[in-house]
């Protein structure tokens, strides 16, 4: 799978992924009305509403970005109703030709998951049919539970042609708290990566390995360090944004070819709309202000690489 | 909520929680295929056989358990259907007066872990309506990503009546990878302890938080040194039949009250029909075999307290 990302980033010279992660806050009102008027003060329509605000984005997006990524904790927030639309926006985004990084951040003891893993990316078999639940391209995962609880995501990876992000560093102001701290040393987040090299050993496409690391765009310095520590894994970095990250802070994520790092922006781009600066558009052209806000971090990022 | 888990606890007499993780191999053949039967080789059967299997464990031992932990992995594999029997275990557990303990291990960013923490525990608004997800008694979370990823469940404690167990040190065999590694002299799951503790402050409900911790029966001699690290605490103690905890192990995990743990089995209660102690039931009686082995189980651990 991490060859088909690479290619896709290379054929579109955009390093970059667009979050598709609605909110009623950042939806327009005027498409959520719509859809209100339509099936009522309910969740069925605020998943309506969702999956057409992620729709209109990726149709005006899609010849300009490789990947986007969904994040699942603003669907669960609405129940079935929103993993209903979950699992249309990830279908959809598949059907445009987009690599799909489910942002799942699971993990749990090894059984757990493994049904984790077989849901998000794999399949399971029902007597004699296949059956593939959210069928994402690639996942997040959460490290703190040790190997036994990525190697699930990692096992599902070369057989069904998928990819994982391992948390590593985090974008978030604490994300210290924890990772930070020294060991033999070092910090939690440097054992993390050398985890994640390992994990990855066995996974490689050429140069990367289908084993790639979460870490913030928010932590440059630390992103040099890691970009070094990890020679084979991609980065994707979130935090671009609206988080706080910028372009310049972000060349030391990649390697000199360009590559080993794909950037993360949700809110910066979904809700370009409600900025000042792509304020022209108007709601209603929602979707074309996302386009230029793409343009313009593509520009930002291209500048420093 | 810990107040009226303490009370369900202490009037049955069982500081125990059964483990909801239904898989086609733990099922009863018979129960998978009538639904088969009637709804296809469809994930649409699966998950109404899941939820029947649930029902009838549930049905069998009400009287005798406090809660239930359905870890929604399990339902995940199968997609949506997968999350609608997830939803229905929940709610029918609920009508029984049975305490729900959501195993869900998330964890995020803020703004998303506030999207978790709504649609797990807590409720949206959609215009004048509220709207309850999936609306949990408690849920497990991932502390990996600091603070700020744990405080939005935190949140939801006090106005909704809700409670929580952070991931502390946990059942599985490679936990300790990073869990273990030492940090100022002492193991990184007592930060993760002290911090657990500090997030539970403002939210005791008597001698004990909303704020509980996760800790593996598998790791005895960890689970006292905790105990007495968190003295608010309320912990949930997995590991326990299946993955090798005996109730020997478990006496440090409890306070000289009888309280301050509550130990969960999966397997060995849901698939009790399928160990040689418990054959004689067959496999129609599957929910009479899991009375037995909770019968079985209380008094292992009651006979340490």
């Amino acid at each position: 799978m991490i060859t088909k990302l690479i290619e896709q980033i290379q054929e579109k010279k955009a390093p970059i992924v667009v979050g598709l992660d609605p909110t009623l806050k950042l939806m327009p009102k005027t498409l959520v009305d719509k859809w209100i008027n339509e099936l009522g003060q309910t969740p069925e329509a605020v998943a309506e509403a969702m999956f057409e605000y992620n729709r209109q984005i990726m149709d005006a997006c899609v010849d300009l970005i490789p990947a986007v990524k969904p994040q699942i904790a603003m669907y669960e927030t609405f129940g079935i109703p929103g993993l209903y639309a979950y699992q249309r926006t990830v279908e959809y985004a598949k059907q445009l030709g987009l690599i799909v990084i489910a942002d799942i951040k699971r993990g749990d003891i090894g059984t757990s998951s493994a049904a984790y893993a077989l849901g998000h990316l794999g399949s399971v078999k029902i007597g004699e049919y296949t059956y593939r639940g959210f069928d994402a391209d690639m996942a997040t995962v959460n490290p703190y539970m040790g190997s036994d609880s990525v190697r699930p995501f990692v096992d599902v990876c070369k057989p069904e042609d998928k990819g994982i992000f391992v948390l590593c560093k985090t974008s978030n102001p604490s994300s210290g708290e924890f990772q930070d701290r020294i060991v033999d040393g070092r910090p939690l987040y440097e054992h993390v990566a050398e985890k994640i090299e390992e994990w990855g050993a066995n996974n490689r496409e050429g140069d990367y390995s289908n084993v790639g690391a979460v870490v913030g765009a928010t932590y440059p310095e630390m992103g040099e360090r890691l970009r070094k520590l990890m020679p084979h894994t991609y980065i994707l970095v979130p935090g671009y944004g609206a988080q706080g990250g910028k372009g310049a802070d972000l060349k030391n994520f990649f390697n000199k070819d360009g590559l080993g790092a794909i950037v993360n922006s949700s809110r910066g781009i979904i809700a370009a709309f409600q900025k000042e600066e792509y304020a022209k558009y108007g709601e209603e052209n929602f979707a074309l202000a996302s386009r230029a806000a793409v343009v313009d971090m593509l520009e930002d990022i291209n500048s420093v690489l």
